[in-house]
């Protein structure tokens, strides 16, 4: 039924260019995953498998197909990446990923020690084959604490320069690293340096697990952000803080984007 | 099976008068809502499809179906009633409630700016064609902060003359607004106000979120409080609380009350 | 698929003697709890039916069937015996265990005043008719804050020798109490004190109801140890971690553990 003019952010139809969310599947069993995507599909435009969860999941292929039915695109977390690396066994994880049908791969230096050159070189090697989704930042909140807007500008545009196709900022589920402090504050100053820098905001995703962090997120970049790391449970529930539809991000949105929604 | 003997407090049967259980739908996939509901429908009074919620669920019908079948109503969250108020379009959230089948609406005034005399306005008004659900308090924190029993109690009566079926108190998901002060301390001040002021406790009913909160409430209210916003994985766990069958509410209920469970 | 010669730490299949998970429910609905075992069946060796969940559940007997399927034992939480031990009615406990099919069931004291000595006396009478789980540590915070070591270990000892076939350590749900301070740190003296005491780890289950929690007892226990309280959602997770395919516990394990994993 057609709601008479209550206005709402416009957000693009699927395949977007902005606004995309990406679910991160954590080993969520097959029919709760089929039911999430039948029921809320045109507001999800990638799953990740997270981390090495693939490995130990019997029906991936199922998953898979479900993916593709719906058009979702999927790629595995670039933990993984970095479990193949950390053995000198790049080359195996290029299989694997090859014999999945991704047509997209993370690469990561998160967990390891990868020099960012390093991490440039395999951007570039697996851009060849795959889009390439690159990570910055560490899932270590020492590390983290001592980051600055700069250091952040400057690994986003190195991943871009090397061929990554989007870069996603990280932030660990507990909030604790990342673009948030140890103590789990948000780096509202890092955020803000990076929407002004002048990077072309399509091509950066955002890690958002909560709540928290999602509505900051949306306050800084608008609407339509590109948000990743969204957990299963949190797929309509992000779909109304875009479109100020919850109390959280309400006042956001004024009369200045006209769309009725039905 | 019969368990012979178990002294259990005795709860009411649907449709109940005391004792209700409001759950939050946050958007929730289609089978997993049928799920809960077929598992668990009779512990079951409403579900309220959370703030805005309803806008972006493809499959609202077949929920409000599956909700009908079961004997459970439902009503929209206050916040969609303020984003339509916010729009000065309360005329097509009428509408909207009336053709999506609602017999319940929830009036509120937590997120927006009016008055509790232009809420009772509201109130009188859709009362005409609804039962109605209105809210008290605020989901700022800091405007929590400040309030205290003999205002909260005001609002509750203000409501009920104005021609609220049952009035619920506002308690944030994230547990500090509300009844709860914005560090999380539960206002026990307060609800003990409210349980000693002689209002009828059927006609209001609380939002516990968390299964701290809804401790405190059965502790200061008893194993027939109502409760609001309980998620759909704690319809089980709050019943087992309501009976003293885990170990935070274990020893509030004495053999003073007979119910052979089976 | 076969990954080429990624190492990781050797699981056993299942039944298992070491390495157990034992999942909590809290009384997920039906079709979830299934679509969780078929999906996931190889990593659960225990479901426990959470404190007094089974005595509000419809369809029990549907899910034991679905474990029985799945060669998944299944027992009923502590709490369910000592509500019936608080009543006096022990041998109702018994009856019902017998007419559910159990062939393991779980003796605590945590939540009654109950001594160990009067609690040997029931795993003894118990074990006569099934594998006794026992379970030692307080739900009190308070009361855990003022245990030690060689207080914990005299526990499990007491248990095992009145024929407990495993002890189970408690840490709640909130991570406040049993091997947790009131203050949420994790007591890794404790554990340390333990493991390094010469008790068969196999005969031991840790409780532990976060990643935070499963983490560090993986560290200190290695990848086989036996854990309880796992949710439904962290079957898979779980066993990530497991298997170091997680940056949580990626470092743990080096080329020491030869498994190629498909």
């Amino acid at each position: 039924m057609r709601i008479d003019q209550l206005m709402l952010p416009e957000r693009e139809e699927k395949p977007r260019t902005s606004g995309i969310t990406v679910l991160i599947d954590n080993g969520v069993p097959l029919n709760f995953f089929r039911d999430t995507v039948i029921s809320s599909g045109k507001y999800i435009d990638f799953v990740k498998f997270g981390w090495g969860t693939s490995l130990v999941t019997e029906q991936l292929s199922e998953k898979i197909a479900c993916l593709r039915y719906h058009d979702i695109e999927f790629f595995f977390g670039g933990t993984l990446f970095e479990k193949f690396a950390s053995q000198g066994k790049v080359e195996s994880f290029h299989r694997y990923c090859k014999k999945s049908g991704c047509r997209y791969v993370e690469i990561s230096n998160g967990t390891i020690e990868m020099t960012n050159s390093e991490k440039a070189l395999y951007i570039e090697q697996f851009s060849r084959d795959f889009s390439v989704f690159s990570e910055v930042g560490s899932k270590s909140g020492e590390i983290s604490d001592g980051q600055n807007s700069s250091q952040w500008i400057d690994w986003i545009c190195e991943d871009l320069n090397a061929g990554a196709k989007k870069v996603i900022t990280e932030t660990r589920e507990s909030g604790t690293s990342g673009l948030c402090r140890s103590n789990g504050e948000i780096r509202l100053d890092i955020i803000g340096d990076i929407v002004a820098s002048g990077i072309d905001l399509d091509s950066v995703i955002f890690e958002a697990p909560s709540k928290r962090i999602q509505t900051e997120l949306i306050k800084a970049a608008g609407a339509d952000v590109n948000l990743a790391n969204i957990s299963f449970s949190d797929t309509i529930p992000l779909e109304t803080l875009r479109l100020g539809l919850r109390s959280d991000t309400f006042h956001l949105f004024k009369g200045d984007a006209v769309n009725a929604r039905n």
